[in-house]
């Protein structure tokens, strides 16, 4: 369990700094900037990375919500779900403060949102409540069937981590311009308290719509497309176990 | 075959809200927008991913043209292809609606062409009618052979949602300014009602040529590529059965 | 034979049209195109996807530079070389009819140069001769290494179509400014004479740089990489046989 | 071992060639160049690319940085890592004065920084010495811990260069704002003495900082995630040996 911690704590932390870190640093850079695609980019990348280095010991979930859908698919002990939380949640924030250390050095350095999720006047587009809440959930949901579909017996062996990462990336894609995407409870938590302005009072939408999401995928996925079949009780390893 | 439909609506759903998704959401988005290039990677991405996930049990079309072209050359049962057609549309129907919902909550929403496909004035670059045609009918034809060839036996096993894909991606890279791509009835469907000016009275040229290309690059693949195999009739499974 | 050759036609076609094709009509596309980079994807992603596709039946090499890399390699007999040429300049030049045909279909269209390759006053930014006869021969030379290595037995089987296509990526991510990227005699002249200015008076360059680079790489590989090893006198098939 | 040097003489030839190259000579072509995200794209496939050629040889290091990380973590003898950082070094250094030659071909060319790596006024968005150093550091850790994991025999065979050369892409899309992005030794010292001002005189700060990080990686890796396993004395093979 110590080592299945650990590689939570190690993937969340890179998820952080790989994916808010090239939103921070790098999106806005004049001229030559990556924008949101090279975002969606950074983010995909560090779960597809991370997944093929601990996937195999964790079964690199990074994300509570993650965490949560493979429980309610039967895929994932109940008792692990809690642990599991504290290392991404603590992984995520060393990211974030990783991230701090290194963006505040240059001159003129002000946070901003720091790759704050928000909605409302905090969203890039100033996309409402409503809005925000349809998007994290049904994005959640289908990052949830497409984890769970790249991980069953009737998926390719070895493939899940490039199939989950790029997924990530298709959802940061899409979705930037309205929360500045999270589907990732840790994620959201890691930056919120280091944004100026309001992203912390908001911080609770980006708990509920990624974990409801995740709910309704694995429902979705367990009733629609293996009806019948026989859950399976160890961790998810998606890299490797199948 | 009543998964094998949810895999389908699934599947459909998500090309339409992922795809056409990043093209009204991000590819415009002031300074940091995706562009066309964004909204390529993000259209391949959705068939990659959800080939991994449901391949197995659908065989991962997503497209009535690929579920013709499959048909056409042997490999899917003509039997199957009404239902199959009818999951697609209504997947991709759904997906729009979500869109439809997640994008008009930003002050000032209008929902302009709505990724809609066309030609002519509805054209990205004013494209008339025969380069549309021609662009959409070869483009599918490709794409046929490469989902053929990609799931043959002379193909490595589990790669084929790769290939195809990014064959997807290769597709709306080259072809966004002629037609804003389609090469699939149900994405054109999808959006074609929600979208300003015109377009649904064009949708008949994006199930035509769709449909013509799958044909003809299933008949080209069965005549020139594989002559004399015999054809297997199960349903095509990208991911796994190869 | 006729399979090989129908293969190669259509791989070589669809480079054209693919690669060719998303420079003339989407890369400078007003405020969306997609740059150098969606250039440089398109290419590199038309000879993956091909590889997986018909890479089983031909090899895949849709490039005269290829061919003869493999043959000096010792991995292609010499004897169907030229069949494999005649068939790569036919695919590529088909490619650039179709092209052609749907660029032609908008208003004041204008072919210009019709993304052929050139030196000095047509390079993309002036490069003179020696640059591009350096870079198309020391480019081709580090394809032909990439190609005969991911194909070999100590390479993991079937990853070669990923390594060969994303290898054409960089290629053209680096040297597009200098020659437009060619390292591909088929690719060039299937575009120089539709180019408005004096692209085909510069193709010897890109048929002898790309040959003479194909050749050092294969002489390289199998002194220094491969040395004392038996050669296959089978065509190479990367997707497959290894 | 003649073999194992050639590889990883090529090999970081390529690196420097492909991902240097592309920052010199595309990143800032106007109106359609690759920007940041085009290079770090350039820089990862150069890795991916090589490592899938010539890993099942060397173990496809190309840096100094991977070198040491492997040794430090058992999985590479220690007296090789002298002979390997020459052949780095070399490479690299090839590659600049091949990219030298290239660069210089155009009318008004003036070397710049030639994509060197730096810190304060050197650095791409002025970021200091303490923010250059943590970046550099915890950059190449991640480095070798996915390079680690990806290599370990819980990670699915065949992947790992796609794991490892998607790894550096992420560190580029973060990181190039601060110093331009080494965490390898190699590159930075080849194209260092072809900059115009400074960068050899910050040349110490890239041999330290990746090096430092690659043996807290490694230390890291064996104590957390592999705890208690025995190491493995043989080079490093991603490609293959797993």
């Amino acid at each position: 369990m110590k080592k299945k911690l650990a590689a939570e704590f190690f993937g969340t932390f890179w998820l952080v700094l790989g994916g808010c870190g090239s939103a921070v640093l790098a999106a806005a850079f004049p001229l030559h900037g990556i924008g949101f695609a090279g975002v969606a980019l950074a983010f995909g990348l560090t779960v597809l990375t991370m997944a093929f280095a601990v996937g195999g010991i964790s079964g690199g979930h990074f994300n509570p919500a993650v965490t949560l859908g493979c429980a309610a698919a039967g895929r994932f002990p109940w008792s692990d779900v809690l642990p599991y939380w504290g290392a991404q949640v603590a992984g995520g924030f060393s990211g974030a403060v990783v991230l701090y250390i290194i963006a505040s050095g240059t001159p003129g350095f002000a946070p901003g949102q720091f790759a704050a999720n928000g909605y409302g006047d905090l969203s890039p587009g100033h996309y409402g409540l409503l809005s925000a809440l349809v998007c994290e959930t049904v994005m959640t949901a289908f990052f949830i069937m497409v984890i769970l579909g790249a991980t069953s017996v009737s998926a390719p062996a070895g493939f899940a981590p490039i199939a989950i990462g790029l997924c990530l990336t298709i959802i940061h894609l899409v979705s930037i311009p309205v929360t500045n995407t999270s589907v990732n409870p840790a994620r959201s938590t890691a930056v919120a308290f280091f944004a100026e302005a309001g992203a912390a009072g908001q911080l609770w939408l980006f708990w509920v719509a990624p974990l409801l999401g995740a709910a309704i995928g694995a429902v979705l996925w367990n009733a629609l497309l293996e009806p019948g079949v026989n859950r399976r009780t160890e961790p998810l390893i998606p890299a490797v176990a199948l």
